[in-house]
């Protein structure tokens, strides 16, 4: 059954907007654009093989235990593997978007590798399954096993991680007439590095329940389609005060983007890419401009944006 | 148009159940009994005096700048006085609920005092304008001017407290099949000492997580009618461990709680109260009888209990 000449399947799976201000961990969404595609064959030698990387400058490990494509790949290989099946896959990762932005770089790889595994494998996992592999590969790439940028980029839409040991995901509403904006300004931030910083920290109370009114507000938010509720709960005391000092002029973007109508604004993941909800697309491309001036003219840096409505679908083949 | 001898008018507000588990601060709902009722007529001498107090065994401080009901009086009369109103209220209080309890003995004080002389004075004053009333006799009551009680005790159902200052309160809906059951077993813990106990704490971003995660899925359950991920919800890692032990048995309580069926079990407010969710009036009943169990046999406790579905509308004039 395992043969070296099947057919390969492409996978498409979609950069994403972790923590939307008070969620850190436990919150994001999939955007249509940028994202990363993995191939994927089956093969006769066990495993996950990562046989080529484009698109990534050279910058990424191909050793396999150390990608996040071949890693979740090579989990999926590993719930799977049993009587009949193939024993190996091997892999290509196509780099669609910037590494170390803050749009879920590893998780794009991580969950078009696991989705790409089990399309070339007949689709034996489901969708949590899959979820859980591809935090293997953010696991490998970033050490730590966060679900909130592979999760949307699997399932698409707006995805609440309740828990990650067990995995249990809720799918909340995606608002009509919701639009985001997404700058990548060109300077890079690590996301081991941001990480790092909140290692050991402990938090205040009253900052804990600044966040959790927020929190609790852009869920109902979402489910009664109120964008006005939603805009004013993207508000971060816990995380964003720590992270926003990395980010060049990041409050002034900030500024900048609800002065050009946007809902509400934040650093996406752990930057230095920045997010602003709008309610319109025309809003929300006029926000864009605005907050790549701003990193322009007072940071020096070029950035790039997307601009679009929220991504529901998620990875998905390609033909 | 002051006087002496207008009529006067009888509100009752309900006790509450605050925190539900990871809404610390944040998230409170309304139970139709135990409750307070507070009576008010106009009165030619300024301010809102206190002229009586019933039911809490001479426990309260009579005068009027300590009563949580007198002190959101005067606060509504504050916020109204001017051409043409009459300069003062008389009030008497009747407690009709356990102080010290953890189910908004205060708050219920406080919300009954703001309801009833807004009455008095004609309802110049909408809800919100309300909640902020009563918090100024949370504050005089307990030194916190949370809204987590008093909320719920006005306006009713499940209330989110997105923010406090200024007050943005969101009501969520109150899913039907839900069911709570209260205990208050005879032990008094204040709610100062044990606010008192949080005082300076830090908590660790783990634990942060683990809530937020539990407060969206809260809220995402009750918009989605979702009671089973309710349940699994009611799960506190951020003020529960510091609490629990303040009330002997909690720990067995919430298991006896569970294995009688309920959906979740937590601390009410500052406790020693404990509620449960249930999905039916009879489970509640049946959960409520199994705590009360245990707090005798292990605590050699006695207690009372409340079982009913959630108070929908909250603070109301009484006939």
């Amino acid at each position: 059954m395992a043969s070296a000449d099947s057919p390969r399947v492409r996978v498409f799976a979609p950069a994403t907007v972790s923590n939307l201000g008070p969620g850190f961990d436990v919150l994001g969404l999939a955007l249509h654009r940028p994202g990363d595609v993995v191939e994927a064959e089956l093969s006769d030698r066990p495993g996950g093989e990562l046989a080529g990387v484009t698109g990534d400058g050279g910058a990424l490990p191909l050793g396999t235990g150390r990608n996040a494509a071949s890693v979740a790949a090579d989990e999926v290989l590993r719930r799977v593997t049993g009587a009949g099946r193939p024993p190996g896959l091997r892999l290509w990762l196509h780099k669609g978007m910037p590494l170390a932005s803050g749009l879920g770089s590893s998780g794009a790889s991580a969950a078009a590798g696991a989705v790409a595994a089990n399309e070339a494998l007949g689709r034996p996992l489901g969708p949590e399954a899959l979820v859980e592999c591809a935090m293997a590969g953010e696991r490998a790439s970033c050490g730590a096993a966060h679900a909130d940028n592979v999760a949307p980029a699997i399932v698409g839409g707006i995805v609440l991680i309740r828990s990650c040991d067990p995995l249990e995901l809720v799918r909340l509403p995606v608002p009509d007439g919701l639009f985001i904006a997404v700058v990548h300004p060109h300077c890079e931030v690590s996301t081991a590095t941001a990480r790092a910083r909140l290692a050991g920290r402990a938090f205040a109370l009253p900052d804990i329940v600044a966040n959790a009114g927020n929190l609790g507000a852009l869920v109902a938010a979402l489910h009664q389609g109120d964008l006005a509720l939603l805009g004013r709960s993207i508000d971060d005391r816990i995380v964003e005060p720590l992270r926003a000092a990395m980010i060049p002029s990041s409050t002034e973007v900030r500024s900048a983007a609800r002065d050009a109508g946007a809902l509400g604004c934040g650093i996406s993941g752990s930057g230095p890419s920045m997010f602003a909800l709008c309610d319109s697309d025309d809003a929300a491309a006029r926000v864009a401009l605005a907050m790549r001036q701003v990193f322009r003219d007072r940071a020096s840096l070029g950035s790039e944006a997307w601009v679009g409505p929220v991504n529901r679908d998620g990875a998905h083949v390609l033909p």
